[in-house]
């Protein structure tokens, strides 16, 4: 099944010169969200890890199912503001502004295994986050596997150290 | 396995006077996790259905698992600015201020059923809102599947023509 016919290209968004590779066509077909989910599974199912970690929001389309598959825990990386109970913070530099990310404090116990699931590989810079995030809790990112990544962008320089993975390549 | 005793309570989150139902803990039990979406699973697995929605962004936690198990595609329901293509808009009154949710225009068809899934149903509003979205598309919400109910706030008042079912009533 080739999963990039389900993926929608869609030019100018969210600016002038940015080509957007829509996955929600992909989601709307039983078999893309299937094959989508069963690759990123493949990729991490005989890995020794704890938990699956995804971030707000397109993270949790792709890591909460992976981790019920594999009947692992879910940790969800969050915006500011919106986990309830105490947090560690890491904020990281945009292009234009700082983005931050939140943790539960107590999400991750110290020498815990996690993977880490998301849409896009794009700069990396909210992937980065999540692994300094991970680390200042003590816990131990064993691979990070997305369904997509752009090239160019050049973000697995910024995570030269870890496992990635990525399922499509642009 | 009683799911309740996963959920954590957070007093005054996120405002004074708010008991805050936390669904992390939930999340991070692998039984939990497995336990909570079989259950929504078995409450829509006999219907007659093409697609799950689910709103941004707790949505997707259950939403996107149930669509895997059952074989259907997911419709992501979005805040503003987010979704690439042509969108349909729906707004709605908040204690103080208004919400705004967007579907893609081409996300259902004419006649299609959908099921909405998502983490909690309290007063209702964001479930309307879908609700409302999805007529205008054509479509048809045969049932409604949370995980949690607040029923002091009478949610189901404001969906009194849908079929709701919630797992877990506080």
């Amino acid at each position: 099944m080739d999963l990039k016919k389900l993926i929608r290209d869609i030019p100018d968004f969210p600016e002038d010169g940015i080509l957007f590779r829509d996955i929600t066509t992909l989601l709307k077909n039983p078999e893309g969200l299937t094959h989508s989910v069963d690759l990123l599974c493949d990729k991490v199912k005989d890995l020794d890890f704890d938990l699956v970690l995804g971030p707000e929001s397109r993270g949790f389309i792709f890591g909460v199912p992976v981790a019920y598959k594999l009947k692992k825990g879910f940790i969800p990386i969050r915006k500011p503001g919106k986990l309830p109970y105490k947090t560690h913070k890491q904020s990281y530099e945009l292009e234009y502004g700082k983005n931050t990310l939140e943790i539960h404090s107590d999400a991750i116990e110290v020498g815990q295994k996690v993977i880490i699931i998301d849409d896009l590989l794009a700069t990396g810079g909210t992937l980065k986050a999540m692994v300094d995030l991970i680390a200042k809790l003590g816990g131990e990112v064993v691979m990070i596997a997305c369904l997509i990544e752009l090239i160019d962008l050049k973000g697995r320089e910024l995570l030269k150290d870890i496992n990635v993975e990525t399922l499509l390549k642009y």
